[in-house]
């Protein structure tokens, strides 16, 4: 059995979006008992996480790591055609997940009790983004 | 076909954890001659990554670049409410795989001559980590 | 339905390649309506990263950045047993990615506008890498 299902998200900007809830409703509909759910983002310059999703400190702390490592307006780069932010988001992009593929048992996401999935914009003006997840299983 | 295996590895503290065999076994128990079989780490501080598997000391230089890269006890950080080490183990398992997705041809595991499959202990601490592997296939 | 198919891609030395042709053939040659197609490089110094696709300064770029991230002959490095590029070349493997899953949808690969595939070679010299496409639908 093949199920797909597709999130719009909205974004207000650069920072992590939680979409745990909306992945889980759509495994859920797939009526899939064991399986394999696979979450792709269809852009570059956002992406996916896997996230601790108890302390929000712990994601403010992930956005300022990524700001140091790969700083906005870098003179290391020359794309910037849409602005400072521009190359950064391709990079960040590439260095976290364009797809995440979740167990599912006994009908349900398999995370762990503290794991989280995250949709991370990465450009600092609001996007609106399209997600796919893609469910396979019996 | 879907089937399912789990692993629980008893880490001693950081350093990567080879558990290539482990997954092999399970994708040969789903008798499945043809498919794949997708790893999933149930945890936010620990990782896995697919690395040369012949000489220890590619291991060894990646442990000391994740150090120099995300330093234990940055004062960047604020998330320490589990010591030094907490903060950056997040940060390291954001940046390697939660999931990673394995063919299998021929009732075996696909994998290239040198690549071997590690669980990335990030915590300095001992822990015991959930893995499940998912395998679809005919 | 499961279906395999591999592509072995001759690079000459370090830079990306794309595969996005080669990969949505090897869905289409399937027959799958939908489902999933997971992307394996069968290596520890190449991976998988997908990436804008429309200016070629974004990938010059991103090579940029990784040669200051991960520097050629770096002292922190002991493994240099294949030149000052080969420690380097697995770090960067390890940061990006050895499998992708794209779903399928209505018989095509569901890119976005400005997605990519591309096979990132690390190594400074030529080398002849081995990609599996495993196709799981219906």
């Amino acid at each position: 059995m093949v199920h797909h299902g597709e999130l719009s998200v909205a974004t207000r900007g650069r920072g992590t979006y939680e979409i745990t809830r909306e992945v889980a409703r759509i495994a859920g509909e797939s009526g899939a008992r064991e399986g394999l759910a696979t979450v792709w983002i269809h852009h570059t310059s956002a992406s996916l996480i896997v996230c601790e999703n108890a302390d929000p400190s712990v994601r403010r702390d992930l956005e300022a790591f990524a700001a140091r490592l790969v700083p906005d307006g870098d003179r290391l780069f020359t794309h910037d055609a849409e602005g400072d932010d521009d190359m950064p988001a391709h990079v960040r992009s590439v260095l976290t997940q364009t797809s995440i593929g979740i167990p599912i048992l006994g009908g349900e996401l398999a995370l762990g009790t503290w794991q989280g999935l995250y949709l991370w914009e990465h450009r600092t003006s609001p996007h609106t983004r399209r997600v796919t997840v893609t469910v396979i299983g019996a």
